[in-house]
C-alpha cells in the first residue's frame, strides 16, 4: 500500500468509526502532513482519494468535509429463526454460488478467501523445499494421525499465547479446518441427530449436516454479539441436541464475536447438558487489535469443546493445513482421521512447522491485520457513501467479512445474479441458512486490497441495490 | 543392491518358480560368471548368500544344490464366506494391530508400506520446493476440487499408457487413495445399504463400511484369481447390492489378480444390474513384468467403474496424493470432496506434477519393481525353507504382499502377539474379514530390502508357527 493510500485508510477509519461525523471538516493538508509525517503532496493525494471514494467532498477555499450523505452504518438486528429441527438441502444453491465466486476476473466481494498475494508464499515455498529435503524417510510411515510432533508443539505454543492450555498431544493435524470440523462433528453424532447452528451460519456447516444425515436447529444470532444463549437453551429444552457447531469469534458470515462472558456461559450451559461444542475458530489470528479474543475452548474444563483451527486464512492458503483440539473425543476423532485420509501430507506439515519456528509469523500477521483493518474501513465508508438509506452493516473486530442487510424487501439472490452479470461477486444471504432466510442480506469480503476497480464495483453494486 | 545380491535374487527366483527343483545342482561358479557377466568372486558370493538363506547347500567338491527341504509353496485355496450381509465392528481390532506394525524398530512383515528409502524423496523434495516457489498465488483460490489441471493431464497420460481412456476432466485429485475410495463409496450409497467386498478384504474397506453405517456381504475370493463372479452374482441375487468395493489387481491382502477376461465379465455383470464398482487399484504401477495389468475401468462403457489410484505406494509416501476417475458419479464425488476437505494441497499437487513431467518416474518404477521382485523371491524361498510343512503362500505378480495360510488350526492372532513380543510384526488374517475369518492366515510384506535381520526374523517367526 502506498503512503497516501495508508493515510486515506486511516482517515476513512476515523469517519467510519464516527470520530469524524458527516459535515465535519477534516484537518488541513498541512496539519495532516505534520501529524502523519508525510509530505503535503501525499496528504493532498490522500484527500483526493477519499473524495474519489465519496467519503469526503472538497469545498472551495475551505478544505475537505465528511460527505453529508455519509451515515454511520448500523449493524443488522438479530432475527429469530423457527425453532423446528430440519433436514437440509441447501447444497445445490451453495454449489451454484461458490462456482461463480471463485473466478479470478470477478470483483471478489463474494469470495470466501482473502487476496492470496497478502501471504508469504515465497518464504513458505522455501521452508517447504528445505524441510522436505531434510525429511527422514521413515516419517512417511510413522507420521500418521495425529500428526507431526513439532507442528503440534508449535500450535500448542500459539494456544499458550492466547491463554488456552492445550497440550501438543491433545492436538490432531488435519487437511485444513474443514476436515477437522467434519471429523469432530461426525465423532459425536449419529445420523438423525439434531445439531444446533447459528442463524445465519457458515454454509459448510449446513453442507456437513446434510451430508451426515443430521438435522439442524438454527439459533438466533446477533450479528454483533453472536449466538443467543436463551435461544440455545430453548432449543436444548425442545430437542435432544447432540452437538453444537458454532463460531464464537469473528463468525462467518456476520463477523459477530461473543463477548468473553457469553463464551464462558456458553461453555457452562453446554457442560450442564453434556453437549459437545464444535468450535470453528479459523479467523482467530485475524483480530484487528493488540489482543486476541479467547476461544470458548479457554473455558472448557470438561473436554467438551472441540476447537478447530487453520492456517488457510492466516498464513498458507492452498496448503490445506488445519487442526483440532477435540478434548475427550480425541481418540474417536483420531480414528476417523485414520479411516478417512490416514494422515495429513508430511512435507506440508514439516514446511509449516519450519515456518512457524523461523519464518516470522507474528510479523506477517501484524501486516495482514493492518491490511484487513484498512480494507474494512474502505468498504464500510464506501457502503455508507453509496448504498441505499437504511442499509445496515457489521463492523467486525476481526476476519474479513461484513454482513449487510439491505432495506425492505430487496432480493439478495436477484442482486447476486445481476452483479454476477457485471463481473462482481457477492455471497447472498440464503446460502447461510437452512431455511433460506436472510433474503435481503449479503456477505461482503474485505480481504482484498481496495483499488479503483473495487470502488467502481461497489458503486455498481449500490446502483443495482437501489 | 550389490551385484552379488542381484545375482542371488535371480537364482532364488529360479528356485522359487520351480525352474530349479529341490536336489538339483546349480550352475558352476564359472558358468554363472560367464552367463551373468560378473566376476567369479561375485558368483561365489551370490552362492554363499543363498546358502546363508537356506535356499541352497554346498556339497564338498561337487557344487551347490537346491536344498532338499525346499518345497514350492502352493497358494491358499478359496474359502467360501457366509452369504449374509452384516454390519461391522472390526475397527477396534484393526486399530490395535496397526499401532504395533507402524514402529520403525520392528521387523515390518506386518507393515502396509514398503521401505520409504526405496523412493526418490530427495528429487521429490526438489520438485516440491521448485514448484512451490513458482506457484501463482491465485491457484490457492482457484485450485479447488477437482484439482490441478497439469496433474490431471499427467495422470490421464499414464492411463493412456495402460490402454485406459480417461480424460483429464474425468479425474478428481484427492488426499491419498483412501479419501478417493471413501468419497466414491459414499457418493453411491446411503446408510443401511449393502456393499460387496472381497474375502479376505483390505481392512480399510471394512472400516469405511462400518463408519458409513453400511452393511457388507463378503464374496468368495481366490487368493490367485481374485473375486469369484458366481459368488458375486449370488450375492446380487440375494441382496440389493448398492455397490462393490474390489481390488481386481494385486489385491490386498492376497496379491490376487483377476484374469483379464474375469475383469471384463465383472464389469459386464455389474453393468447388467447398474451396480457401481469402486475399484481400488493403488498397486497398479507395481507389477513385476513388462506389461501393466489393465484395470476393470478399461472395460467400463457405462461410467459405473470408479477407479481409484495413488502415488503413496509407487512414488511419494507421506505426500498423501491420490485420485479417482469416478465415471458418471463425478459431480457427486466432487461435491463430497468440496464439503469434506475443499481441495488437496496445491503445492503437493504441483510438486508431484512436476516430478511426473521431469523426474524420471518410469526409471524409478523399473528400479522399484526390481526390488520387489527380488524381495518376493527371498521371502518365498525363506518361507519354504523354514515354515511348517503344509504352509501355503501366494506369489503375486505385483504389489508387495504375500498371503500365507498356516497348516491346520494354528492361530494367527496368537502368532501376531508372540511375534510382536519379539519385535516382529505380522498382519493377522482376522483383520481382513468382517466375520474375523482367516484365523490361520497372515499377510507378509516384502516391500523392504532383505537383510540378515529379516532372515533371522523370518526364522524366528517360523519357530513360533511350528
Amino acid at each position: 500500500m502506498k503512503r497516501y493510500e495508508a493515510l486515506a485508510a486511516q482517515l476513512a477509519a476515523l469517519v467510519e468509526e464516527g470520530v469524524l461525523r458527516p459535515g465535519e471538516r477534516l484537518p488541513s493538508t498541512r496539519t495532516l502532513a505534520n501529524n502523519h509525517r508525510v509530505s503535503p503532496a501525499t496528504a493532498t493525494q490522500a484527500l483526493y482519494l477519499l473524495e474519489d471514494r465519496g467519503i469526503v467532498q472538497a469545498r472551495p477555499r475551505s478544505g475537505f468535509y465528511v460527505n453529508a450523505h455519509w451515515r454511520a452504518a448500523q449493524p443488522p438486528a438479530v432475527r429469530k429463526p423457527p425453532v423446528k429441527a430440519a433436514t437440509l438441502d441447501v447444497s445445490e444453491l451453495v454449489f451454484e454460488v461458490l462456482a461463480t465466486i471463485r473466478q479470478r476476473d470477478v470483483v471478489p466481494f463474494g469470495s470466501a478467501f482473502p487476496d492470496p498475494s497478502l501471504f508469504p508464499l515465497d518464504k513458505l515455498a522455501q521452508m517447504l523445499g528445505r524441510s522436505a529435503r531434510r525429511m527422514d524417510p521413515w516419517r512417511t510411515v510413522e507420521g500418521m494421525a495425529p500428526g507431526s510432533d513439532e507442528l503440534r508443539r508449535q500450535i500448542a505454543r500459539r494456544y499458550a499465547v492466547q491463554g488456552v492450555r492445550v497440550r501438543p498431544d491433545e492436538i490432531l493435524i488435519t487437511a485444513g479446518a474443514l476436515e477437522a470440523l467434519n471429523l469432530c462433528l461426525q465423532a459425536v453424532t449419529r445420523p438423525g441427530d439434531v445439531v444446533a447452528i447459528e442463524s445465519p451460519a457458515f454454509y459448510a456447516a449446513l453442507q456437513t449436516i446434510e451430508r451426515l444425515g443430521l438435522r439442524a436447529v438454527e439459533i438466533a444470532t446477533d450479528p454483533v454479539h453472536g449466538a443467543d444463549l436463551a435461544s440455545l437453551a430453548a432449543a436444548i429444552k425442545r430437542h435432544r441436541v447432540a452437538a453444537c457447531w458454532l463460531m464464537p469469534t469473528f463468525q462467518n458470515p456476520t463477523g459477530a464475536t461473543m463477548p468473553v462472558e457469553r463464551k464462558r456461559e456458553l461453555v457452562a450451559l453446554l457442560a450442564r447438558h453434556g453437549i459437545p461444542l464444535v468450535e470453528d475458530d479459523v479467523y482467530a489470528e485475524l483480530h484487528d487489535g493488540a489482543d486476541p479474543e479467547p476461544p470458548a475452548k479457554a473455558f472448557d474444563a470438561e473436554g467438551l469443546v472441540m476447537h478447530c483451527g487453520s492456517f488457510s486464512k492466516s498464513l498458507a492458503p492452498g496448503y490445506r493445513l488445519g487442526w483440532c483440539a477435540p478434548g475427550k473425543a480425541f481418540v474417536r476423532v483420531e480414528r476417523l482421521k485414520l479411516t478417512t485420509s490416514i494422515a495429513t501430507s508430511i512435507p506440508v506439515q514439516d514446511g509449516i512447522a519450519e515456518y512457524l519456528k523461523h519464518g516470522g509469523y507474528d510479523h506477517h500477521l501484524r501486516t495482514l491485520r493492518g491490511h484487513f483493518r484498512a480494507q474494512r474501513s474502505q468498504l464500510l465508508a464506501a457502503l455508507d457513501a453509496h448504498f441505499p438509506a437504511g442499509t445496515r452493516a457489521t463492523r467486525p473486530r476481526g476476519g474479513y467479512f461484513s454482513w449487510i442487510e439491505l432495506p425492505g424487501d430487496r432480493d439478495a439472490m436477484a442482486l447476486y445474479r445481476a452483479a454476477a452479470a457485471k463481473g462482481i461477486s457477492v455471497a447472498p444471504g440464503p446460502i447461510f441458512s437452512a431455511q433460506r432466510r436472510f433474503a435481503n442480506c449479503l456477505r461482503l469480503n474485505y480481504g482484498h486490497p481496495w483499488t479503483d476497480a473495487t470502488a467502481r464495483a461497489l458503486a455498481t453494486l449500490a446502483r443495482l441495490a437501489n
